[in-house]
């Protein structure tokens, strides 16, 4: 970390800069949702699916690779263990779940104000998590540095429409593998005081983010309130492996949250239908939310899907078709009748740059995720290339669209000045509402404003530039940057925070994994 | 019209050629949803729009200018009339319509298997209308011609996602005003056999529409059947003008169908709040509505709205944004309620280019049209900068958007293969589907297939000339228009065409309007 001195020394003068300005994050902390869910299927559908998991986990199992722990503790709930593979008499782990896991639960932030609630009617909406790439007008495709994984929190902490700082915003490849997660962590909580995730690389990586929360927290707190959630990927077809269930176990056991998440390229991981996603999904979910469960029961545990579809021409991910829309509907349906928080959806495309293919394909799952109700947002902002790419741009372009699910999700004011009838006595047949007092009252409030979208005439487009999206985009991640303080955070923490990590990172200097 | 006589001399040889090869009209003539509305209101708030419509209605009143037999029949039907100021007793525009508006229609095609069912649970898509200006990547912005009118004509033709040909797809401003819409109008029949709209900028253009539908099907049947759906446009706020009043009168007289569209930009032409603008919808729709079920009782009419919001910095209109999602998802219901069809929505954007903003602002208006449960689709593929231009790429990315949407609203297959059970079996833990059984078996049909979208490796799309949507979009409508045939037209049926088109152009060769 190049810049850790000037950061340290700078820190009580950035504390002080940043506690005199109005905070960015001042805008709600999360969304509470105003209007109803899109209830795609019936309660016969959903039962059909429910039965049909049911049948999965009792007749097929599931697998949980070299981790004797869940194939012990599977057994002594009343599971079927034959080797590796794991089956469940029908309802047992549904009975587990809703016997300890709860519907709703606050993560924590370093800032109370950032506290969020994930579960129920709310909305956290997250950054991307995971590209290896970064891409930018100025720089094209490159590998990500832990100086773009700074500019991501930044930017995340100056967004009001994102609520959660998110986990691996992009990867930083400049740093060794066995100590990027010190990295990271440290970097969500010294450049944003919004609530984050942590490492699942390794289970002592998940132990490094539980210490270093800690420090943060004091230890007592962490063990009894949640301030990290952590995504466990499945690895579909049905099947967790130890690095995953090792992670959830470290988290699980110190009261942190997971997100148990099938990962499916529909007809590659799962089958090539809706109603077979959606089924071998609930499967999955159910027997990793239950390992979490009987871990430790009452933990915070999230049912997370993410479903592609793969295209049948050349085998890729696809984004924003109607098949992983379906499928959402149907899965954060199922995890409501379950009763634990759901986590899908996002700004998610297969384009390579910021383009209209882009843009359709993460407005089409973005809207989804929002009538879905979806709970945790992943992969909100800045997502391209199926994943594989962290745009600055595309950040820029899903954050303004995120600024927009809040209002959305707010619904109508149906209050007296929400109906009006005095403006439209006021106004009458003929004329118009620009002048009207009734507007003129709503001014500052009425109608989403985009600090990206154009909507100047022609000719002044044309004197400014004739820019696209990306153009204006490229300039405001820019000037979001150049403006952004850093939120106050006590300096003993900082100075604790770094020599912790000096210190664990010594003590596997000589390894390479 | 330059290359009249070579297709004259050549319909014979086209017909033949249209006959021999499979039409791209042998999809679904429309879409017949399977999947739930989205109902954002319950019932209490819907009848507090009404009611609030109601006092509208009463207190406000509607203006019916010039044009003496609305005031007429409003008043005989027992409204107050005070100048062109109509007053409704409260429900009596309701009740007109409810006692002889059929809740749904078919509009004949010249090919009956184009013939679309407007209204209930189905979904008829329907380019842009209007836009005076075209864009393509290889000309930019300039004035559209009969030429362009012609090709979006037959891209619309080959697009299988649209079930509809339009109609004043753009402006051919290199045809006098005066003679304009037999052009149009000859064009779509020409061009396409999927049904068409009239022309709406003068009574006696509407006559010359439905005069030359005769020559198409015939006397009788266009008396007794629809064959022309056509758009009017209330004069927002709460005015209907002689125009557009005399061209529906024209059309309701011989049986067509008309939208009677409130024109709304929020906060201009209605109030700043979504409540406030739905009640005036409502109350423009329902007076606009009942005059036409007055002029000829049963005649089909459509409950139409257009609404984008007013940017509060700039006065121009926005599209895509929160709110009027809100309001299109309140009117669908409110025209359900009613029991007639809607339209709406549509590919609606401020972008002056095929950009990521138009693309976010168009998924997130079609997405919201394909929830709210539009029948009548206007505006799906090609719009651009608010309606003023018709972007040749932008089309192509639309059309694709709206094959999707078929795909969508097609729902869940819950039978036993999209259940897909024996797949689950056969794969199991660890493996994978792509070489299943059931994935082969379900190889053709599995998963929306996007012309358009790139999804291939980053390596294979750099080899490919690193191309963004618009450039492949591009190339796509090209080679679109490069393989297009006309569908096959009884040659006498052209000639009377022609012939009626020169001897009324004849008439007013020396009129400038």
């Amino acid at each position: 970390m190049s810049s850790r001195p000037r950061r340290r020394h700078g820190a009580g003068r950035e504390a002080k800069r940043a506690a005199r300005r109005k905070m960015p994050t001042s805008t709600a902390a999360y969304i509470d949702r105003k209007i109803p869910y899109y209830e795609l299927l019936g309660d016969e559908a959903l039962e059909l699916i429910e039965h049909n998991a049911e049948t999965v986990l009792e007749e097929i199992g599931i697998e949980f690779k070299d981790f004797p722990r869940a194939l012990k503790l599977f057994h002594d709930a009343g599971a079927d263990i034959k080797g590796e593979r794991v089956r469940f008499p029908r309802g047992l782990c549904r009975s587990i779940i809703q016997a300890s896991a709860p519907a709703e639960f606050t993560q924590h932030a370093r800032n109370p104000k950032c506290n969020v609630v994930i579960g129920g009617k709310r909305t956290v909406l997250v950054p991307a998590y995971g590209p290896p790439f970064i891409r930018s007008l100025d720089e094209g495709r490159r590998y990500a540095t832990i100086e773009d994984f700074r500019n991501f929190v930044k930017l995340t902490y100056m967004s009001p429409g994102l609520h959660h700082s998110g986990g691996t915003v992009c990867e930083p490849v400049d740093v060794p593998v066995n100590k990027r997660h010190f990295d990271m962590v440290y970097s969500h909580i010294k450049y944003s005081d919004k609530p984050f995730m942590g490492s699942v690389t390794a289970p002592e990586r998940a132990q490094d983010t539980v210490d270093m929360a800690k420090i943060v927290f004091g230890d007592d707190f962490v063990e009894q309130n949640t301030v990290i959630t952590s995504l466990i990927n499945a690895n579909s077809p049905m099947t967790f492996d130890a690095t995953m269930l090792g992670a959830a176990t470290v988290y699980a056991e110190h009261n942190q949250a997971t997100m148990i998440s099938p990962f499916l390229i529909a007809g590659a991981m799962s089958p090539v239908t809706v109603a077979g996603t959606v089924t071998q999904i609930l499967a999955e979910a159910l027997a990793g939310m239950a390992y979490v469960q009987l871990v430790k029961p009452g933990v915070p545990v999230i049912f997370g899907t993410f479903a592609a579809a793969v295209s049948m021409q050349t085998g890729a991910p696809t984004f924003g078709t109607p098949e992983p829309s379906l499928v959402m509907y149907a899965a954060a349906a199922l995890a409501r009748r379950l009763g634990v928080p759901f986590r899908s959806g996002g700004g998610l495309c297969g384009s390579k740059l910021p383009d209209a293919q882009a843009a359709y394909e993460s407005a089409n799952t973005l809207v989804t995720s929002a009538l879905a109700g979806v709970n945790f947002m992943l992969h909100t902002a800045g997502w391209l290339e199926g994943g594989l790419v962290m745009g600055y741009e595309k950040f820029i372009m899903d954050a303004d669209q995120a600024s927009m699910l809040a209002v959305f999700l707010a619904g109508v004011d149906l209050s007296e000045n929400g109906q009006a009838m005095d403006a439209l006595r006021e106004v009458g047949p003929g004329s118009h509402f620009l002048g009207a007092k009734h507007t003129l009252a709503n001014f500052e409030t009425a109608f989403y404003r985009s600090p990206l979208a154009d909507s100047n005439s022609f000719e002044q487009w044309q004197e400014e530039g004739s820019l696209d999206a990306a153009q204006r985009a490229n300039k405001l991640w820019k000037s979001t940057l150049a403006a952004y303080e850093a939120p106050p955070l006590d300096p003993a923490i900082d100075e604790a925070l770094l020599a912790f990590m000096d210190r664990r990172k010594a003590e596997f200097a000589d390894r390479e994994y």
